[in-house]
């Protein structure tokens, strides 16, 4: 089944609806359908179905983005900003965070947002792929999933405390969300504090990240689970805003607990074949979780949701203007890019082959982490365990006392902070566990801060034992990976990035990996260039050429290592220049470049450095504009060199 | 109520039952036990208390340790390794970890340890504060709380997959854990498996570390919330071992999902004045969660354990041999040494006075974060969140948009790491969020490597606007404060040492506090020391006084900014010696010297430099013994200086 996967269901993805035209409705259509004279019923769900349809425009001209999720939260979040909310007091979140695109189309069609800002979805300055307080209406930021209840606590404690009373909180959560232990954590001091200002939905569609909740980490009895937590618990189907509308007023009668309506969903609901109910039996992967849907399913979803919006407009006897046409360049792959995750999958099954205690651990990230062709290799060696990665690297920790050797895989920003603590534990039992982590770095830029690993160095090279590597093309991935498996005597991380990178001649052949040792890639008398990684190596590259036309010569070395040198090598390396140049795909605290100048500190020869890397919050947009906002593309090199040395 | 309590509850404390003669029973009065003629009721009643007393034993001679919690788990324990144990194929470990005394009692009873092992509890070389898997019959390392489970599972993934099955797991957990959010995240897969395998005993003896866990986060119906999990739930009284041999039966026939038997324990149990259902209305502390007893409490539990034992033996008739005396050096803080906590408990009331936005949050560790001043004086303002960091930490990021300034508070070990993803989550929303860890750096290091915090430099320093300062003397405690109160302009970590420690002249007057700055605190030519917080800086300093006898002068130099610097001032307060040497609390890796070495690195006049800090997993012992151990007293840091210079 591994054959039937395209990349565009991942979040390293940004590829627009190339060359389609993309509609949208004018925020005057929202206007009537609020207008019209049916019953709130009936206006709901024409307002839901306009909702869908400028959601499915922001997705595809952004290139990426959550559809099915979008489209199950879309007519719990219409019924209630249209019927059950007070602007001025309620607050209203996902903590999901991946049906941003939804809440946006909602927010822009009432004015929340200005309406232009539906064009500039995961753009520089637009729209986040996940809520950030900067946007209007986000009162939190989310995308981390499972501290959304958590959040709800501390208004109300806030409110409280000031005597600001009965202000509601409506919170949104996945299914698969509930998989987080947060949660669970998160329940009990709002039983026991009685805080019925907190109304949580869940968004039950039975299909997270991968595939069905039930096939992942099924959730069990949910009613009663909530329940057992001291929860007020309703369930009804979540499409149906009748229903909706009854829990909602009984809610209103709840006035001692918080309360939990778990919402029977489809995901995908509103085009029938992105109804996660309209997989066939043999598919197993949901095709529309996240990135943008191709341009023929593009257009048959435009027809079908226009063509159903125009009955539930006549149903309210009103007329719906006409949808606004825009036509967009694409914006795909470039050739000769390529991928990382590959040439890890590859490394993985031929790694198995020859070591049976392998095994391989994912959270929800099959299709993004590469483990499907794994998966189908070695089923036993598998494990699933679902969004829950404290759980996940506990387990592993003790798989290696059991003489395996487990491979942990997440994306970066989720597996080197969310389980913390456990793999600080896993490390003092003193086996080797090898943690994989995609997505790693600035980019991509869309899904936002929360998806964007630049800490992770920090944070995992103070592990005791732990081993950094950074591969920069397919061929050094199956060299770190052999070097992880083969060689490491203690735990390592491997970080990988997702997005396809170009590969310049200088590092298309690399020489094997020595440890602690980089790789001279360019040659060049006045400044030593240390960069790693696919983002960076080749910003640095092209800064060098555009800076040997000003007769600057610039020496770029690879190191793939990120926290442990060979000292005398280094020193030897970045010797006789002008200017160090470090650049860290990640905060300069406790990145590369810190590390390797403390090294070199105080050595006798070493030359003046400068360090370029992340020192704020990273933006969302485009990768080139992000790149570029940050001043870590290539142009920016040269300026920052230019400026030192001329 | 706070003037009740005394130190001797914390884990920062280590004091030995001063001048008291201790007493344990030798190994052949539990093989008499064992293989007394009666009941396996009457044989087991009798083994748990003298397992108890040689805990306490172990705990009165280390000056700490858990009595309460391990008095509360031993009839469970000795029941099951007794009568329902393979020990040649189940596995047993406590998950909560803080009961390891008594597994010790038990272990060295059965010759499992070496049974002199009982005199070396939380010394080098000796039994672990916390259980590791260095000691024989520890099969994991436990005592961060809540991944028990989760290990049990991995367990039995690897048996399964090699095909080694019907082994059993037995994982002791508290009942204040069970607020642990990980502990919920792990239920859910081990039933979706079947994992019959998995015995679960929760010690439910009702108090957690500070007081009565319905107090801190009410678990609400425990059993309801177990099966709606999909586990096997029992319930018994935990000192009755024939009902616990009845649950135990009941289990062999449950085949097909993972067990749990909530234990109805008394904290304490075994010593009447020691059980928790002896405290008084009055009393909200309960006094012997940790530290040891008072040498009077010490002798009254003895007698009575004593005399218990005597009739215990009777009834399966047995003679018992005479306890075995030892006389103890005492061992308490010296003259003149200082603690940080209560000056922080001062400055945050006269913070909180004057500024009404501010509120404090704590993790179920008030006695230790010094926070029952302020409780008691601003009820309204304290919220208790219980063993549920990640929760805690959301929550207070909620707090912080609504205008609030939240101070939270746990062990470094623990506010670091567990919401690590939630820190960088609330660092994204912007606003000021103060965290406190106390128990910070490498001592005490009696409670063993789950609790030395010793890697939060590096993680807290790469958080997006984040200042580090660790101050040295109670007085610069209320500098810190301040400045993080009224002068931050976003989050700030204060890193807290909480063992008792000198203060040499040449610091006990330090001047106010400047942005990045350190403060020079000895003058000297040859070498320059940058060093932090108060268990370093004192050794720099005696490290100074010798090596200016040897005709090396020292500059002593105290930095309490640990992630950010004045860079011309710092290039100046170095310059000029043949030598700089960093110090730090914490692992070299991403450690202060590491960070300030970096800012140096390329400087014209940059001393060569030398840097001192943690390279290994810390060791656990005596304070004394484990810097020595580390290379990071005064001695050592003489013999490097002077191997450097001479």
């Amino acid at each position: 089944m591994g054959e039937q996967i395209t990349y565009s269901q991942s979040e390293a993805e940004q590829e627009t609806t190339a060359g389609t035209r993309l509609q949208y409705f004018p925020q005057e259509a929202f206007d009537r359908a609020r207008n019209a004279t049916g019953s709130p019923v009936a206006r709901t769900r024409l307002f839901a179905q306009l909702a869908r349809f400028n959601t499915l425009y922001m997705i595809a001209r952004a290139g990426s983005g959550h559809v099915g999720s979008s489209f199950s939260s879309l007519d719990v979040l219409s019924w209630l900003y249209l019927n059950d909310f007070d602007f001025g007091r309620d607050r209203y979140y996902s903590s999901k965070g991946h049906d941003s695109p939804a809440l946006y189309a909602v927010h822009t069609a009432l004015g929340i947002l200005p309406f232009e800002k539906i064009h500039a979805l995961r753009r520089l300055n637009g729209l986040p792929g996940h809520p950030d307080v900067g946007t209007p209406g986000c009162p939190v930021n989310t995308g981390s999933l499972g501290m959304g209840i958590s959040k709800a606590k501390g208004f109300v404690f806030a409110d409280r405390l000031k005597g600001d009373t009965d202000r509601k909180i409506f919170v949104m959560t996945g299914d698969g969300e509930l998989q987080e232990g947060q949660i669970w954590e998160s329940l009990v001091s709002a039983a026991n504090q009685g805080m019925h200002e907190i109304t949580v939905i869940v968004d039950h569609n039975k299909v997270q990240s991968d595939t069905h909740v039930a096939h992942v980490s099924d959730l069990g009895d949910l009613e009663a689970k909530f329940r057992a937590f001291g929860w007020e618990v309703r369930r009804c189907d979540g499409h149906d805003h009748a229903a909706l509308a009854h829990v909602f007023q009984e809610f209103k009668e709840v006035t001692h607990r918080p309360k939990v309506l778990i919402a029977d969903t489809v995901k995908g609901q509103g085009v029938s074949f992105m109804a996660h109910t309209a997989m066939k039996p043999e598919e197993e992967f949901y095709r529309f979780h996240s990135g943008a849907p191709s341009p023929d399913d593009y257009r048959k979803a435009v027809a079908e949701l226009h063509e159903d919006i125009r009955h539930a407009a006549a149903n309210v006897g009103v007329e719906m203007p006409a949808p606004v046409e825009v036509v967009v360049e694409p914006l795909s792959m470039p050739p000769g890019f390529q991928r990382l995750v590959p040439a890890y999958s590859a490394a993985m099954i031929a790694a198995a082959e020859r070591r049976p205690e392998l095994i391989a651990l994912d959270a929800d990230l099959i299709l993004d982490t590469g483990l499907i062709p794994f998966r189908d290799k070695f089923p036993k060696r598998f494990v699933e365990c679902g969004i829950a990665e404290q759980d996940m690297v506990s387990q592993s920790g003790a798989m290696a006392l059991a003489d395996l050797l487990p491979v942990v895989h997440s994306f970066a920003c989720f597996l080197t902070t969310r389980p913390h603590e456990q793999i600080y534990n896993a490390c003092t039992e003193g086996r080797k566990i090898i943690y994989v982590g995609t997505l790693a770095g600035l980019l991509p830029a869309g899904p936002g801060h929360s998806h964007q690993a630049v800490r992770d160095i920090a944070s995992m090279s103070a592990m005791p034992g732990m081993t950094l590597l950074e591969p920069a093309t397919p061929q050094q991935v199956e060299d770190a990976v052999d070097w992880c498996v083969d060689q490491a005597r203690s735990s390592c991380y491997l970080r990988l990035v997702s997005i396809p990178c170009e590969v310049p001649a200088e590092i298309a052949t690399l020489p094997p990996l020595e440890y602690g040792r980089g790789q001279l890639v360019r040659e060049g008398g006045d400044v030593a260039i240390v960069a790693y990684g696919p983002v960076m190596l080749p910003q640095a590259l092209k800064a060098a050429r555009v800076l040997a036309e000003r007769g600057i010569g610039v020496r770029v070395i690879n190191l793939p290592w990120l926290n442990v040198f060979d000292e005398d090598w280094l020193a030897n390396a970045v010797s006789g220049v002008r200017l160090l140049l470090t650049l860290d795909n990640h905060y300069l605290a406790g990145g590369q470049g810190e590390k390797l100048r403390s090294v070199l500190s105080g050595r006798a020869g070493t030359p003046p450095a400068l360090s370029m890397g992340l020192t704020e919050i990273p933006a969302c947009g485009r990768n080139d504009e992000v790149l570029k906002y940050h001043g870590l593309d290539a142009e920016s090199i040269v300026a920052k060199v230019v400026a030192r040395l001329e």
